[in-house]
């Protein structure tokens, strides 16, 4: 089961990813010169789309897409065992080029590799349709389609475009698919054997700790609530400091306890409290409700929902001591979900041979991969973006350390496919 | 100098004012049947100061009004001392019965009792422009144009109509006003020996104690300030809780310190924060930026702007404790106005005599007195709200209350018409 480690010329591959990247940056690629705005079944998508299954097509790959248009390019015929790599070429409403779009051009460098070097591996690269939900407002609707995590009823009247309201059914059928087969896409995943995406981090740890690749051993499970305070909206100059029913402080208390029960639960789990709306929010009158929208994670699903369970007892109470009143709501609650360990493993044994400062880690971040996670053997592969900006124009991440994350996952999948052809 | 009380009929003054106010609830004064809205220079304004003009005029007045619209009605000649009685028909955008109005129809109702007493007391009923701010997004503008607390090229292209853009300049001349005159505005104070505007309090401070009427000491100085919050708008997922730079943090430290602060102060100040905004404002991002808009009031200045002073101070020093950085800026600082004390005093002795539970007290909120009491010795009479609240359409207020007030205030003019009398 032990090979000798691939080496690849990293500089040709950093230089092809680079020009990638930049290719899909381009006027053809985006709806806006400030931004990356690229979104289901636009005809920047479609470029898109059709950019990478042209260099794919040229090194021998069967491109297609399934019902609703998830990219699925494979070098091995249907029924025949593949490894697949991808992740998603959508941007978010203000997006940067490297969320998704590096992981799809990295799964295209490494087929191109498999290509050159004649490594003789059975690929299966995949774009996920819409993972940003910039399009339709739904995140990671391609990977839940394909995994059947949505009802067609959903599809067909709830999940609509943002920008003109109408339904995604319909929008799919204009571009040319099929959304009354969307079951159909399940079969992607029949013939694969293992799964690996390489995304950016979105976080700073790998900067901070000067380490070019992450090996993500599990995706946090991610819970989403609202606090909402009832107080009493008097007026600012009219009413004595203690006569008040002030919502804002009892908000106020709950962001500085949400922060302090979210440290005490230790690394791995965190709490925030990105919303924050006062209402009526006008400087002269108390703020008679107050509303925070709080996101909780964690890879221990105990550990994060431990967390939700006490700020939510914490804002009822915190709201009693001030004779208010305040609901604590959860709006969704998905479990974490944990890499693969032979996937893992094989990529951990790839980064050390490469040489190269890597480390094992969460992401806390949501990917199509937790979905894929669900029916095939899954792991990520990370690279350091700077300051851990994504979903910015601002984003940036080094087409180097995209060219290392290649030869990991070249190395990888060469041992989980002799692996696997040796056990069956 | 003293007299015997006048009592009037306090049944039936409470039966006209209630009469008055339904009346200007109703579908030709407001352009909302949910809410009092009406505004500067709508036709619904225009039918609200026709029907106080004829009323006037049926019992004597001359009723005339400024260059840009204050309303203004007089039984004795120009020239001839008058006292100055009235507050605004004008609502906020989506405002309530009492507000203003019930001070201008008890103004009327006081008219009303002179002349049917045969009191002889020689008066000018002024109905201001625009107090609310909701037609031009100026407070105060009427009695700011009144005593020059403006300039002319702020009112020419400053002031704009919130709905439509336009300056002030144009919508005074469509309406039939000559705004190229608004200096001559100040001489509608000249004859003034004395102004009280009755208002409702804005608060619940007399309702709680059970009291009929409130004195009016001191218009409270008024503060406005935001604090911005400067820290690193990181993903939530992606984002350990120990490389944060969270402003929404620091936002919440402020928020509990300020109600701290003014508590300390003592009575008579009062701070709050109404408005909080994060930045970006999404569940899954770290708050990158938070503004904080703060109201700081108090009758004593120095109380007040030291509150304002830690405020500001402390955001900075909070924000530094973890790492990033605030900015304090003050927007309006309006320094307490005393009212006259002769004024208070007579108001007082009328409602001694009355017999009704009352109590000195500052107004919280800001008054077009406080603009005439710069060059006329004034006072103002509040009468309690439901719950305190106003500036809804849910605001209430009672008019058997109201004509308690229209009975002092008749008293308090008497004594102090002849007082002047007496003195030249």
């Amino acid at each position: 089961m032990s090979h000798a480690h691939q080496t690849i010329d990293r500089a040709r591959s950093s230089q092809r990813i680079g020009s990638d990247i930049e290719k899909l940056a381009g006027p053809d690629y985006t709806r806006s010169s400030k931004a990356i705005c690229r979104y289901a079944y636009t005809q920047e998508y479609r470029n898109t789309l059709d950019s990478i299954g042209d260099e794919l097509r040229a090194i021998g790959f069967d491109v297609t897409e399934d019902p609703v248009g998830n990219l699925v390019a494979r070098n091995r015929p249907p029924g025949e065992r593949v490894f697949g790599i991808g992740s998603h070429c959508d941007s978010n409403r203000n997006g940067g080029k490297y969320d998704g779009t590096m992981g799809v051009v990295t799964a295209l460098e490494v087929c191109r590799l498999n290509h050159e070097l004649d490594l003789g591996l059975p690929l299966q690269l995949v774009s996920f349709l819409e993972e940003e939900s910039s399009g339709f407002g739904e995140p990671l609707l391609g990977s839940r389609i394909m995994t059947q995590r949505v009802s067609e009823e959903h599809l067909r009247e709830g999940v609509r475009a943002i920008d003109d309201g109408r339904p995604f059914w319909e929008h799919a059928k204009e571009a040319g698919y099929e959304p009354e087969r969307w079951r159909e896409s399940i079969h992607v995943l029949d013939d694969l054997l293992g799964w690996i995406e390489m995304h950016i981090e979105q976080g700073r740890v790998l900067q901070d700790n000067g380490e070019r690749l992450g090996i993500v051993t599990a995706i946090v499970g991610l819970l989403w609530a609202d606090i909402e305070v009832f107080g009493r909206a008097d007026h600012a100059g009219g009413t004595p400091m203690n006569l008040r029913q002030d919502a804002g402080a009892v908000a106020a208390e709950c962001v500085l306890e949400l922060e302090r029960i979210a440290r005490a639960a230790g690394p791995g789990t965190v709490g925030t409290a990105g919303e924050c709306e006062y209402r009526p929010g006008l400087k002269n009158v108390i703020p008679g409700e107050a509303r925070l929208g709080l996101d909780i994670r964690g890879v221990d699903a105990e550990s994060y929902r431990r967390v939700a369970r006490e700020i939510g007892r914490f804002a009822v109470e915190a709201a009693g001591r001030r004779d208010m009143r305040a609901e604590y709501r959860e709006l969704s609650d998905t479990p974490p979900t944990i890499m693969n360990q032979r996937v893992v493993e094989a990529l951990t044994r790839a980064a050390d041979a490469a040489g190269e400062p890597y480390r094992p880690m969460p992401s806390g971040a949501g990917h199509d991969t937790q979905l894929v996670a669900m029916l095939v053997p899954s792991a990520m592969v990370f690279v350091p973006c700077k300051d851990g900006v994504s979903h910015d124009p601002s984003e940036e991440a080094r087409s180097e350390d995209a060219a290392l994350a290649a030869e990991v996952m070249v190395n990888a999948i060469r041992e989980l496919v002799s692996a696997s052809a040796a056990r069956g």
